[in-house]
C-alpha cells in the first residue's frame, strides 16, 4: 500500500508510477502518444489554467478561439515555419472539393490569416490575442505522459505592435510572465534562454526559451515566447496605416506556456518519496478533513465528532478554501497514506479528543510535521500556512535547481557535470550560424543541447542563485576559437 | 454608422450582421463550416463555460482530459453509433503502422473504452465525469455561425449508475440543469423533449433533447440528455461487481450542452434592432463608463471627470462588476452606439454636470431608459439592477416562446401553424417505429420535424406558459389512427 519510491535516486520509475497511484493520467487509451488525463490531473491543469488565464487579461490580452485545422495553403506559406513543422503535423483526409487541412501545431498561420484583416491602423494596435487551446504533433522520439504527447494542452497568445521595440517589451513581459507564474505560483524554477540559431522556432527571428530541470537532471523546455521574423509577416502580407498614413509592416510575438507540461515539471519539481506535494495554490483539495474514531465512522456526520467536521468545512469554504471530507469506510490510515500520496497540503483530524479542546491536530504535507491549531482561527492559519508552504516548495526547488548548475572551463569538465545529471555553464565560439559545428559535436559526443544564453544576469529574478562566473569569456573548449558567449548545456529526453 | 435592422422581420439577416458587427465571430477563415471566435464572442463563452462547470461540479460531477481522437475500432463498436455518426466523422490520414483515428464528433467510444477499466466495483459508482471539448462533424447541410458548424465547443458528461432508477434520475438532474443554467441564467427558454424513436442519439435507449426556439420560428435543438443503451454497455464489456460481487452492467447517461450553440441562442432571443442584448450575469463588460465633455477628453483621467471615473470603475471592482472606461477618442455619440450594439447593460455617464451632483446617469440598454443612481450606493444599485434586468430578459424570452406554441387539431391547422413561425401541438399516432412515416409525411410535405412529447406537464419549470390542452388525445390528423401521444412540430434549418 506504501509508495515509498526514491525520487532522486529512480526518477523514471518514481514519475510512472506517481502519475498511476495519484490518478493523474491514464496510459491505457491505446493510441500512441495520447493520453487520458483523470479527474486528479485535470483540476490542477485547470486551476493553472485559470491562474494563467487571469495573468494574461492583466496584462491587456483578450481571449479568442480558432480553428483547431490549418488549411495547407496557409500552413506553407512561411517556408521556415513549414520546414520545420511539416513532419510534425497530423494531416486530415482530404475531403473532395476541399482544401487539404492540418490539425493545428501551433496556430501562427491561423492567427496571422485574419491579422491580415483585423489589422488596418496603427489604432489597431497593439493586439494582444490568446487561446486555450489544445495542439498536435506527430512526435517521432518516444513519448512520455504530460512531458512529450502528441496532444497537449497549452495557451499560445500572438501578439502584434507597431515598433519593434514595443515587440521586444513584450517578448520580456512574456519572460516575465513565466516567472511571476510558472515560477513564483506553481514553484518551477528555470533560465530564461536565447537560443541558438539553429534552435529558434520555426519562423522567428529570435526565440526565447525557459529551461527547466527534472530531478535526473534531464532538461525540460518549459514556456517559449519568440520575436516573429519579418519573412513571416511579409509571407502573410500584413500591414498596417502609421499616424501619418504610411504602410509599415507590424512586430508579431508569440508565447506559449503548455499546462500539461508545467504540470510535469510541477509533479517532478516537488514530488518526494511518499508521491505527490503540491503547491497549496494549485492543490485541488487544500485541506482534507479526517474524521477519527468509531463515533464518526459510524454514525456519519451526524455525530458530535461529524457536526464539528461540518463546521470545519463550512468555515473554510467560507474562505474560498478548497476542502474535503473523507467519511468514506476506509481504515484512517489508509486515509493518510492516500492522500499524502495525492499531495494534499494539509490534514485535519478531528477525534472524540478534540471535541473538548479548542485545537485540532493539523498534519503538513512536504514536512510532514504535525502542528495544533485553534479552532476558531482556522481559516485564517490555513491561508497563512498556505502561503508559506508555497514559499518552502519554491525555495526549495530554487535551491535544487541552482546546485545543478556547474562552471566549466575544459571538455573534461563538462562531460562530468553532463553524466552526472547537471546543466553546464561554459564560454562557447558562437550561438550565430558558426557554431553550429561545435553544438553538433556536444549532441553526438555528449548527448547534450546547446541551451542557449542568460537573457539576464539577473539570476535573483530567475530563482537561480548559481554562481555568475562574471563576464570574463575564454576559448571554446570545441573548437578552441576565442568564445563570444557564455552558454548552457544539458541533457534532454 | 447605425446598426437598425428589424430582428423580427429579417431575422437572417440580422444575424449575419450583428456577429459581424458586434465582433462575435469572424466567417474569413476560409475553411467551410469552420469559424474564428473574436474576443467578445470569446468573452462571453468563457463565462458560459464557467456557469456550466460551477454547476456541474457542484453536482458531482469531476473535470477528465480525453485525447481528441478515437481509433477506429473503438468507435467501430457499437453498430448504431458509426451508422448515425459514420457520415460526420473527420479522420486523420493514417500513419503506417497505427489504426486510423476519427476526430471525435462525441466523446462516448472514448471514455467507456477507459470505464472498462474504472469501473471494477459498486464501490466505484456512481461516476460523474465531465469534458470541456472541442468536437468536429463533417456537416452536408449548409453551416451557420455558432448555430451549425463543422466544430464547436460543448461540454459533454459521461455517468454511470449501478441502477437504471439511478441513470433515469441523472437524466431528469441534466433537464433540471439545462432549466438552471440555460433557461433561468442566460434566459433561453427551451421544450424538454422526449424524442420520438426515429430521432434518439445514435446508441441511446431513449433522448431527451430541449428544443428552443429562434425569432423567425425555426426550432434549434439545444443540450440533449440520454440514457444510453444497454447494448452500448455490451458492446464496450463493461460490468462490475455488487456488493453480493455478482456481475452487472452498469447504467449509463449522457448530457452535451454546447456553449457556442447556447450562445446562438443567447444573441437570438435577447437581441433587438439596435444590436446584441446580453444578460447581465454572462456580459464580458457589465458597465460602461463614458465621460462626457472636452474636460474629459483631452485632460482624460487626470481631470476632475477623469477622477470622479476612477473611483466609480474602483467602486464597482471591488465587487467584481465587470467595468470598463471609454476613454478612446471616439466621439461620444460613437461610444454610445458601439456599446449598445455590444449589448452591455448599463451605460454610465459622467460630465461635468455631475460632478457637482451626487447622482449619475446610467443607461439602462434593454429599455433604453435613463435613470440617476446615486454615487456611493453605485455598486450596491448596479447589482439590484442587473438581477432585475436578467429576470426581465427571462420573462420577455418566455413571453415569446409561449406565443409561438399553438394547438392543433387538424393538418390544416399545422400547416398554417408552422407556415406562420410557430410550433405546432397535435395528437399524433406514435412516437414508436409505428409513427415513422406520418412523420416522414410532416418532414416532406409540411419541411417540419417532430420534436418529441413534453417531458414534463410542469409547464411552468420549463419557462413556458403555454395552454396545455389536458390529456385528451384525438386522432392522428395524418394516418387516421387513434393517437398516443401528444408531439410537438417545427421548422428547423
Amino acid at each position: 500500500m506504501t509508495f515509498n519510491i526514491s525520487k532522486v535516486e529512480n526518477f523514471s520509475e518514481w514519475y510512472s508510477e506517481i502519475l498511476v497511484r495519484a490518478e493523474v493520467t491514464d496510459l491505457r487509451y491505446g493510441v500512441k502518444g495520447f493520453v487520458v488525463i483523470r479527474p486528479w490531473g485535470a483540476r490542477i491543469i485547470d486551476k493553472m489554467y485559470r491562474i494563467y488565464e487571469s495573468a494574461l487579461r492583466a496584462t491587456e490580452h483578450s481571449p479568442v478561439i480558432f480553428p483547431s485545422v490549418i488549411p495547407e495553403g496557409n500552413f506553407k506559406k512561411e517556408s521556415s515555419h513549414v520546414e520545420g513543422f511539416a513532419p510534425d503535423v497530423f494531416w486530415l483526409e482530404k475531403k473532395q472539393g476541399e482544401d487539404r487541412l492540418a490539425l493545428r501545431p501551433t496556430s501562427e498561420t491561423a492567427f496571422y490569416d485574419l491579422y491580415k484583416l483585423w489589422i488596418r491602423s496603427y489604432r489597431d494596435l497593439p493586439m494582444r490575442l490568446y487561446q486555450r487551446a489544445n495542439v498536435f504533433r506527430n512526435e517521432t522520439k518516444a513519448t512520455r505522459p504530460l512531458i512529450r504527447s502528441r496532444e497537449f494542452y497549452w495557451i499560445e497568445s500572438h501578439d502584434a505592435f507597431s515598433t519593434k521595440k514595443e515587440a521586444e517589451a513584450q517578448v520580456q513581459d512574456d519572460i516575465n510572465m513565466t516567472e511571476e507564474v510558472m515560477h513564483k505560483i506553481f514553484g518551477v524554477p528555470f533560465l530564461a534562454m536565447k537560443r541558438p540559431e539553429w534552435d529558434k522556432f520555426p519562423g522567428a527571428e529570435y526565440t526565447i526559451g525557459s529551461d527547466s530541470i527534472l530531478p535526473d537532471g534531464r532538461i525540460i523546455q518549459q514556456p517559449s515566447t519568440h520575436l516573429i521574423s519579418q519573412h513571416f509577416v511579409k509571407a502573410f502580407d500584413l500591414s498596417f496605416k502609421d499616424d501619418k498614413e504610411k504602410d509599415k509592416m507590424p512586430w508579431l510575438t508569440c508565447y506559449g506556456p503548455a499546462m500539461s507540461r508545467i504540470l510535469a515539471s510541477v509533479i517532478s519539481v516537488h514530488g518526494d518519496d511518499n508521491g505527490l506535494v503540491l503547491p497549496y495554490t494549485i492543490a485541488p483539495v487544500q485541506v482534507v478533513i479526517v474524521p477519527i474514531g468509531n463515533d464518526a465512522q459510524v454514525a456519519g456526520r451526524r455525530s458530535q465528532v461529524g457536526d464539528v467536521v461540518e463546521k470545519l468545512r463550512a468555515d473554510l469554504m467560507k474562505e474560498y478554501v478548497d476542502v474535503l471530507i473523507d467519511d468514506s469506510d476506509k481504515r484512517v490510515g489508509e486515509k493518510f497514506f492516500y492522500w499524502e500520496m495525492k499531495g494534499v497540503p494539509f490534514r485535519i483530524e478531528v477525534g472524540k479528543k478534540e471535541l473538548g479542546d479548542e485545537e485540532v491536530t493539523l498534519f503538513v504535507r512536504d514536512t510532514r510535521e504535525k502542528i495544533l491549531v485553534k479552532i476558531k482561527d482556522l481559516a485564517e492559519t490555513i491561508k497563512d500556512l498556505g502561503a508559506e508552504y508555497d514559499e518552502r516548495l519554491i525555495a526549495r526547488a530554487d535551491e535544487f535547481f541552482a546546485s545543478r548548475i556547474v562552471d566549466c572551463s575544459s571538455k573534461v569538465e563538462i562531460k562530468k557535470a553532463l553524466d552526472s545529471g547537471k546543466i553546464a555553464k561554459f564560454s562557447f565560439c558562437s550561438c550565430d550560424k558558426d557554431g553550429e559545428k561545435c553544438a553538433e559535436f556536444v549532441e553526438k559526443e555528449l548527448q547534450a543541447r546547446i541551451m542557449g544564453t542568460l537573457v539576464s544576469d539577473e539570476s535573483e529574478m530567475l530563482g537561480v542563485r548559481c554562481q555568475i562566473s562574471g563576464k570574463k569569456l575564454g576559448k571554446c573548449p570545441f573548437c578552441g576559437k576565442k568564445a563570444e558567449c557564455v552558454v548552457y548545456a544539458g541533457k534532454s529526453y
